[in-house]
């Protein structure tokens, strides 16, 4: 059921297993001394049950949400691995979503000049989409993601039972970029997506396993994201503008995604696109109008240059890498609300 | 005359020239936004040499010393990049000694997840020794060089021009790990030491480009130090230890380095190392008695452990890595002291 995730310098396994999250050290040992980041919105049976199984532990805990990825917190996690004497041979685990991968991820790629980095994703969006593929990043005076590196976790566990509990809301949220994998890659699973009863969770860990195959294979192809990785951007420009402008959490990632993939498609992908995204309960509306929302792209970081290159959706299955100018960039905003 | 750095995911060249640093563009090109970081101790005209050479280029000057190497600094440095709108394929160009290197080297591994790093080493030290390799680091909560990466350069240039200027305790400062290469790695070169005429600056410029040679080798075959290359830790776990207690440039780097090599060797390599170093002016007294030198090491954070590895010589050309106790580390500070 793993999936080996094979690139130049390293490979690592992605371990799907229910209840996994009880016996890590059956994958990635006992480990010297274990540094573990969680956040206050994850359950705390989770990072005490990671901590049962290493010699020796330490569980810091950042708060819950986006607000997390300042630099305040990797400084203050820095210092904790300091007075925790955590040395060159030693590891961080992370346990919880996108924001503790990203940040537990830089962590580790800084420390001492890097040590290893094991990541249980515990949300449907970044068992799916953030912690396969070795990037990490804060934010930084406003901009998104600005402070990062490449960092390959050594080993990443996915236990469906962590996403069990979670608010079907935060399911679809993650399920968004799952269906993003499939538009862009693999016709086959859109087909799956079109079909699927989200009632049922064995179709859900079956659809996401496919998923992360995808990420998998496109990262093994395109670590450092030269080339093929900037596909998993569709819907992320205009994602990113939307997210920089909306209070926290009134829209989730996923969902500006799903609208943001919405604008660079073709009809007939729109048509089939919006179809999955009503039986998820995605946004069909976006938040603003779209002259409010063109705006907000005029003053984002991302989308305000000359030449924005963006990933565009013609047929499901398939992406197409277009440069535009901010100009037409306001054009395909325009052109979905008009249809 | 250039040297070649061959990595598994990276070649660059090490380029000696002689006013060099007024034609970069001819070996990196023009670019299109160049960070220049420099600092107060360099001389002004040469980061105006550099950016001269570039389309468009930005100089930020940290104040000169050890103590730039803070949070404080990268944060600045981060900011001002933000600010100067550099994107992913923009570059840094460090113009001065290890401290901007390191800096810079750090900046540009964290900086959008990573984006190309330049080095001019303006100083002996930096030129024989952190220029090449990789290492990047700040230090961080009294911990040195504990934040950092692995980010290699994408090209050095090694300009001779640079050092002349330099005072002669400098320039001595900066040989003194150049004898190290060689007292682990060439005895050919170590006799070249012990011969040479250190007013012919020929000759000092002919002794640091076959050191820089061997470091190149050395990294090449151990990129990320995980067994020879520790060999270039030679007498720098007792120079860590004095630096951290001396007051700010009351002995320099490679003059603590100096010292730390004579305790780490035979009797007979001793001999042979304090020649050059008379030569050279190198201190031949510890600025501490034997006893406060072990009680220094007893409460410094790297040398205070169960095992500590340090690095011994005891035939010039050759090294051992030895795994020895804090007492055992004491009986070498007062068999030295006892001669």
């Amino acid at each position: 059921m793993n999936l080996t995730v094979n690139l130049t310098n390293a490979s690592y396994d992605i371990i799907f297993e229910r209840s996994g999250i009880g016996h890590i050290d059956a994958y990635w040992g006992k480990g010297e001394k274990t540094f573990i980041l969680t956040d206050s919105g994850v359950p705390e049976i989770y990072s005490r049950k990671v901590a049962s199984c290493c010699k020796d532990a330490y569980i810091h805990t950042i708060p819950q949400g986006e607000a997390s990825k300042e630099i305040k917190y990797l400084l203050e996690i820095w210092q904790k691995m300091c007075e925790y004497s955590l040395t060159r041979t030693d590891r961080i685990i992370a346990v919880g979503g996108g924001v503790v991968g990203d940040i537990a991820g830089l962590a580790a790629a800084t420390y001492m000049r890097g040590i290893k980095f094991y990541n249980i994703p515990t949300t449907v969006l970044s068992q799916v989409d953030s912690s396969v593929g070795g990037k990490t990043a804060i934010d930084f005076e406003g901009y998104k993601n600005i402070i990062g590196a490449f960092h390959q976790p050594s080993g990443v566990l996915i236990d469906a039972d962590t996403i069990k509990t979670l608010p079907k809301r935060q399911i679809s949220n993650g399920l968004a970029e799952a269906v993003k994998m499939a538009a862009t890659h693999d016709e086959e699973l859109f087909k799956r997506f079109e079909n699927a009863d989200y009632e049922d969770m064995a179709q859900i860990e079956s659809l996401l396993r496919d998923a992360v195959n995808i990420k998998r294979e496109v990262v093994q192809r395109d670590e450092k994201e030269l080339g093929e990785r900037k596909a998993l951007n569709f819907g992320h420009t205009l994602a990113h503008a939307l997210e920089s402008t909306l209070a926290f959490d009134e829209l989730y990632h996923g969902e500006c995604v799903s609208l943001g993939m919405k604008v660079m498609c073709s009809g007939e992908v729109r048509t089939r696109l919006e179809k999955i995204f009503d039986k998820l309960s995605l946004p069909s509306e976006f938040p603003v109008s779209p002259d409010s929302l063109i705006d907000i792209c005029r003053h984002d970081k991302k989308c305000s240059g000359d030449d924005i290159t963006i990933v565009y959706v013609d047929k499901i299955g398939s992406f197409e890498l277009r440069k535009i100018t901010f100009s037409q960039f306001a054009d395909y905003i325009k052109g979905v609300s008009e249809i």
